[in-house]
């Protein structure tokens, strides 16, 4: 049996939940022990354990030198040493590998990924704790996220992939009439043809969740891929590569389809990125380096997601309560190091209507904060939800960002229960005026929201589209109980082009994205130029190369 | 009955054809009196010269001045005036109209273009005469590849992007178990939403065929289009944007959606390239333009077709006499003023066995010389084969041409029967060593090829690769006895990624490329960087903007 036929009913699965877009989940999002085993989540935090302090066992072409640059926010010392390797050998290697890649077709290649994909899933517990420790996620985040939604992302990737493919016939038979003439005939094969080396660099916060998408893309349509994740979250992306290699090695192809190039040197990224051979790119990471990309890697596609100033317009609400916990939570979670957390709350100066009686804009501020401190009142739920703050910079993002405004919550350091080398931070909520957008038309990464004072509720639906069309944003909230103002928002979202949510006061968070029903940014602002998944993603990866003859 | 509902079985075809790729044709090529109506052609002739001399009849925002910039080849005085709109003023019209044309949906889209194409395909003797008259083409090429071709052509493109637009469902109820408690229930809408305004840069050779596809793509996904056409070819894009906006006026929108910006300034062409409304480019043209494209415009998606060094390569035959009436017909037809002619013709320096014994390389280039002048040995079949040669900047070309390497077929005017003033050359044919790249390594457009002495067959096939991988080609067509060869040859054609047409000696030749079965261009060389038409040509001209709501 075939790896392709093992595996069909999970794309058939995936084929069918893309179809409807209606939930779907193959792989367990609740890391019970009945569903992975009863020793599952000792046993992958013990698998990581076991690679820290020593060389990672992954051989590479060209490798200089071995380097361990993650500092886990947790403060557990790693010190997993990795390859760093030549990227012109990187590149070599990728293009011996391509040709055998290619020709094994899209079933051949799919097999072979749907078997890496299961691999990946059953180590899930590993993986999350290789995510938890070098992003600073919280565990249940780092398995959800990191584990089965990256999974279900990738698998997503490659049905679409699939569907993409199998839209090219491999064959026709041309028979034109010609009168009173024979018929011209002519024999026509079609076959799918990659790109090129795809280049997917990952970025610190989910570096399985937003580099699978491009990773599994790139290699079902035929492509050899470089993955270069973000120096701080290297052994998640390192241990994809490695169950990726073995699989291929099993099935006697050349493991250098993926190789990894983990590097400290940025001179090394930009030289696989504008590398003539490498024909996409897919980035998640900041404008400076997206931006620099689009610049400078002209002979790739490039697949970016990049800062936006994602923003909740509040025009009145029937469930008060509910909804500033909603709130509250979607702000709380990794401390806002997603790219589809809030950063600007706006709210008409003149306050809102509400089921508990109008409430000032003051007062929104003031139980918005209340609502987070009543969710974090628990340390231990507080640390869990929250995580970890994952890099220096957001730590002075947070510092910096009570320079300006009016503060309403301070950021507050807590001290993690297991890990007291943490850096854990409380949410920063600010409040701003219309007139500041000099504050908050840029994003401020991590757990930092501004709370705006509109002039009306028509300027907070202009402004958020302004600020979307401008700054870009994966996602767009409103909270109202007037239906011509939520159809105003519609009509921002259309015209920004980004994914709006409407009241939600339930257990759906603005910044949660499931795979199979929604896409995750529309590739139409300038937060990101492409979308977890549709077709636009996977079409133009490969080429079709026709050859035709007469019969 | 809608629009939709009445072309639905056009639609229908289409879809069946480009799922099979064989051969369809809905729109007749042959220009019979019995299928287009006994007085057709001349009314469609009386029609375009009713036309001269005048302002064309096209009202359309911010008109600065009529120009009237066409030199018809075949030396008719056209004196078309056309309105030159200011650019910002097209933009802003487009703006105006985007909103109802998005929220009509792809049905209602769909039905307004397929109405607009069956009008067009009415006219099809009218733009016929038109595409003739502007580019010098011969009259039943203008036709066929400016008739019914080039609608065919529009309809793969519209089949494509309802493919892609209807793969994403309009709306889903995502449950999502809980557990013990009640399932999290959201009702989730998906729209497709235009990028933004589609630049449509039309050619100085196929005004139509290549014009359609990007236009007809771009405003199926929900876009309106500009039109920019070669100044020497504007009316039959007048005519098809005429026809166009008539369409779009009784169905009570704004015409706006299509306008035409005629224009004799590279300056309005580079505002509208480089304006942020401006979201995708479809572009035919030279490479000097089409760098500066894809250097400039950056904020859009720039589809682009450019030069290329189509090439053959000869290795062996069992229809010598055949193959080269194939050949020389290819070179002939419309004076080699197709993307898709052959340029270099190679040949190993020690000849070919065929059919007919061993040919020596002087031998092929004689006996090939031959047959291009058996083809056009009657004036009439000559003219109407070649057509007339559509620009100064060719016949300067022509002229140049003889000055390297070994002439073995030299250009030679001929007097057209019926337009007297026509510039009209056979085709040259000249023969050049491996070392002479700096010659054939070039496109030189128009009835020029290279017969290129290579050091052997693999040096022919190293070569053809090389030449299409740095420069690009469109087409890449090999002929050989020798099964391995042809292998050899394929490999090259993925390589290269380009279309491969093996051994053609009957009545195909390698530059025609029929809608619904040939990809034109894969888009993986430096030829073009998009292909007429796959899912990859449509699927990332609109995005999904999603909403989601608790029920």
């Amino acid at each position: 049996m075939s790896l392709f036929d093992t595996h069909q009913p999970l794309l058939d699965g995936a084929l069918k939940a893309v179809a409807s877009r209606q939930y779907w989940s193959p792989f367990p999002e609740l890391p019970s022990p009945k569903v992975y085993g009863e020793t599952a989540a000792a046993d992958g935090q013990a698998a990581v354990m076991a690679l820290t302090g020593k060389n990672y066992p992954l051989q590479q072409p060209g490798e200089r030198a071995r380097v361990a640059p993650e500092r886990s926010p947790y403060g557990v010392t790693l010190d997993i040493r990795y390859p760093q390797c030549d990227p012109a050998a990187l590149i070599a290697a990728a293009q011996v590998a391509e040709p055998a890649w290619t020709a094994l077709g899209p079933h051949g290649r799919i097999g072979v990924l749907l078997e890496a994909l299961v691999r990946i899933h059953r180590r899930s517990h590993e993986i999350a704790h290789a995510v938890m420790l070098t992003t600073g996620q919280g565990p249940m985040m780092a398995f959800q996220a990191g584990g089965p939604h990256a999974q279900e992302r990738a698998l997503e990737a490659i049905a679409y992939a699939w569907k993409a493919m199998t839209d090219v016939p491999a064959q026709a038979r041309w028979e034109k009439p010609q009168g009173k003439k024979p018929p011209a005939v002519l024999i026509k094969h079609f076959e799918i043809i990659g790109r090129g080396i795809g280049l997917v660099i990952g970025c610190a916060t989910f570096p399985t969740w937003n580099t699978y998408p491009g990773l599994f893309a790139t290699l079902a349509t035929g492509n050899p891929a470089i993955v270069k994740p973000h120096p701080n979250a290297i052994l998640p992306a390192a241990l994809t590569v490695s169950i990726l290699r073995d699989v291929l090695s099993e099935q006697g192809l050349d493991p250098n389809v993926v190789t990894l190039a983990a590097t400290v040197d940025p001179a090394v990224t930009q030289t696989l990125a504008t590398h003539p051979a490498v024909a996409s790119i897919d980035f998640t990471g900041g404008n400076v380096f997206g931006q620099w990309l689009l610049a400078h890697a002209k002979q790739a596609r490039v697949y970016a997601e990049m800062a936006g100033v994602n923003t909740i317009v509040i025009e009145s609400t029937d469930h008060y309560a509910a909804m500033l916990r909603n709130i509250a939570f979607s702000l709380s979670l990794y401390s806002g190091q997603m790219c589809t957390t809030t950063q600007n709350i706006l709210v008409p100066r003149q306050g809102i209507q509400t089921d508990q009686g109008h409430k000032t804009f003051a007062q929104v501020g003031h139980d918005l904060a209340a609502a987070i401190e009543t969710w974090l009142a628990d340390p231990k739920v507080a640390t869990a939800v929250l995580g970890a703050v994952g890099s220096p910079d957001t730590l002075a993002r947070i510092e910096a960002a009570s320079k300006v405004g009016t503060t309403i919550l301070a950021a507050k350091p807590l001290v993690h229960p297991d890990y007291p080398q943490a850096h854990v931070r409380t949410p920063t909520v600010i409040a701003l005026e219309q007139a500041d957008s000099a504050v908050y038309a840029h994003e401020c990464f991590g757990p930092v929201s501004y709370l705006v004072a509109t002039s009306s509720r028509d300027d907070a639906a202009l402004l958020a589209q302004s600020l979307i069309c401008e700054h870009g944003a994966m996602t767009l909230g409103v909270y109202s109980i007037d239906a011509h103002y939520i159809e105003q928002m519609i009509s921002v979202s259309r015209r920004a082009r980004v994914a709006l949510s409407i009241n939600l006061t339930q257990d759906v968070y603005v910044n949660q994205s499931a795979s199979f029903s929604d896409y995750h940014g529309t590739g139409g602002n300038p937060s990101a130029n492409a979308s977890y998944t549709h077709l636009a993603f996977v079409a133009d990866r490969f080429v079709i190369v026709q050859r035709r003859e007469h019969v």
